[in-house]
């Protein structure tokens, strides 16, 4: 049985209890919304990992995405990655690798990591194809739901699929006009496959397909947003909606049949629409778990692409989402370095912070007094040690040491607190 | 006659003029702004600069804290910030220089740049205390004038003036409590002052007499909150709003007298609390320009508070903020490098253009578009070109060189702009 259909029998797994502990939330409560689907607990059934619940009255999540590409692929450097990743506080990561055995990488990512693991595996769907020989539009049905069986067999704890672009919603697109178009990798594969196939997306087609899959490795599906926006001024069109819009019918008919279902979000918005956009989906989608990426608030700052997401990031966790799929400064660019996701990860991981402690999240606030408390007490072990990043902090400051080991390098003895007296 | 005073007389002045040019505004519609209060020009009659308007209607504007500390105090490295600050895209500058001979470390910067310059004459009062042997509280009310007369005779364009820190409003702080007390430095040496002397604040006691030293220069009075909280904790309490009330009454009767005004901010403040930071400053002080400290998001973030602050900055401009202060990743750890001055500055810069799209600034989404138009076209020379930071942009392209020089190397021949087509 599915975390959902144990839920509905009022038994409360152990899933369900582990989740309760670390998120400091009675397990019945946990129960409920997993029940009614305005969270999800992350974990394939043959991964054996720490579960992780994503939604409503939990901590905002962030995402790291790593994987190798076709111009960079070096397992050991994404090894590296996930292990950066997650001790820089990253909940969960996807790999989406696209460069060399991509079974073979995603086996190891997934017995590497203690956090749940997600893919998109339409990446290989693409790949296999120009393997055989084709290309992606010439693939049949079958080609696609294979790969998508062997994730969920590998323990995949969650795949995005690009189930809502449909000959409906690319219509709506091209009908109103966009500077960008598609922006989304699976988005653009799919739409060209309908166009040259003159038929319905096969995810959507076959979605009850999908959904055997996913309840059989009770493995969460994360709809994805192929029509999302690629820059502000396409931001929250007739496209994107239509798209939430099918995206919501299809979330409740993975509830009715006991499978864990999230909503993946823009992308690129401008900060006035962000709440709107939570609005909307919450709305639309009855309360399933937003996963946004992002979003970017500006197109503009190519390299420092981790800050513009991680305004876009809070802004939307305060206003309701609950996962946020990191960026980091190589985005736009290149493929990040190890270094850029560290720098992403906190980024979002500062973002999803801001946001639990705007949205009420229980306990968010303590770490933000006891730093407080240290910072009033002049105590800059217990202020390195409160750190989101214990270790720049220790390096800045000893780069810069101090006269008065009380203060710091920037106010001196005029530092306010000295001057008031610490108590 | 005051930039005020010949707003009244219906008198088009060339600063008006200049900023109405750069700011795509008409000039008639800067006289009424400048006339009413809700913008000023910061430009010292003795500052040969190109003039900035903050306020209502115009771009929002960042500023960059550069200076020498007691233990760090190097002239030519704070020119180096001078001009990496300005390079980057600061607004304006303001000299808080604490070490070393401070009255030529100001003139000399007042002189090299060619954007407003800010001060706080505080800082420089409680140095020349401990040059005549005194504590500051020791200090007579005229050696306090003395040093914001020298100030504007140097041709400072705006002083940060702390007016608001009174009996009264220390009493409220003292009554409800607080975790981290003052925090600021000049609002902490002022509360000193009182205490010591059992006396009002001579800044708020004798508040004419510096509406008339800034009448002389037409310089801006920006009144500081030195009650502002240091951690999210106290945001928003009673002695911050006492104070701003009280700046409120001291801006009218700057506007009364003809004397430019803009008020300061927090600060650390959730994100939930932001919003209603910005109305109540308005509401207040009857639309006098904002210009906020960040502010940040959360405590915990030591290292990347650049990064807090751009959240904190982006929200708080969407919602009508003027002005922002940077905050780099040394904040709270050591006085800033040219490099973190780089980084503070771009997140900045990132924040406030993403708030001026936010709040429909007339053109703020012109660049973003010609971005995306750029993307769509896959051309690489034009998207460095228009990024915020067009060497890093470059850097980090060229670090990772693509097989196929339309992608990048995050996504290869899976780029979704490559495989819907670029037009």
């Amino acid at each position: 049985m599915s975390q959902i259909e144990q839920a509905r029998k009022k038994i409360i797994t152990n899933q369900m209890k582990i989740v309760a502990l670390s998120e400091g939330v009675e397990s019945s409560a946990i129960r409920s919304v997993i029940m009614n689907g305005s969270a999800v607990i992350t974990r394939n059934k043959r991964h054996s990992i720490e579960p992780v619940a994503i939604g409503k009255g939990f901590r905002t999540k962030i995402n790291a995405n790593i994987g190798t590409s076709q111009d960079k692929c070096n397992l050991k450097e994404e090894i590296k990655k996930l292990k950066v990743a997650v001790s820089a506080g990253a909940d969960t990561v996807m790999d989406l690798s696209t460069g060399g055995d991509v079974d073979s990488i995603r086996r190891t990512i997934i017995s590497e990591s203690h956090v749940p693991v997600g893919t998109v595996p339409l990446y290989q769907v693409a790949l296999d194809a120009v393997k055989k020989g084709k290309s992606f539009v010439e693939l049949e049905r079958e080609e696609i739901f294979e790969v998508i069986e062997r994730h969920a067999e590998d323990g995949v704890d969650f795949v995005t699929v690009h189930c809502g672009v449909t000959r409906g919603s690319l219509e709506r697109i091209k009908r109103e006009g966009r500077i960008m178009g598609i922006v989304s990798r699976g988005g653009a594969l799919i739409a060209e496959w309908i166009n040259y196939n003159r038929a319905e997306n096969p995810l959507f087609e076959n979605y009850d397909r999908l959904l055997r899959i996913a309840k059989d490795f009770d493995m969460v599906l994360s709809l994805g947003d192929g029509l999302r926006p690629g820059c502000l001024a396409d931001a929250t069109d007739r496209g994107q909606v239509e798209e939430l819009i099918i995206l919501g019918e299809l979330a409740q008919r993975a509830l009715d049949e006991g499978v864990q279902v999230m909503i993946e979000g823009p992308g690129h918005v401008p900060i006035n629409q962000i709440e709107a956009n939570i609005l909307l989906e919450k709305r639309l989608c009855h309360g399933a778990p937003f996963y946004v990426l992002g979003p970017l608030v500006t197109d503009i700052a190519p390299g420092y692409d981790h800050i513009t997401s991680a305004i876009g990031g809070a802004i939307a966790g305060a206003a309701g989402a609950d996962f946020l799929c990191y960026v980091t400064p190589s985005e736009h660019l290149r493929l990040p370095t190890a270094e850029d996701v560290k720098e992403g990860v906190i980024a979002s991981k500062i973002a999803a912070h801001a946001a639990d402690i705007a949205k009420g999240v229980k306990g968010a606030l303590n770490r933000d007094m006891d730093m407080a408390r240290a910072r009033k007490a002049l105590n800059w072990d217990e202020q390195i040690r409160l750190s989101i990043d214990p270790g720049r902090s220790k390096a800045y400051r000893e780069s810069s040491p101090p006269t008065d080991k009380d203060v710091c390098t920037m106010c001196g003895s005029l530092c306010a607190i000295k001057v008031t007296g610490s108590e």
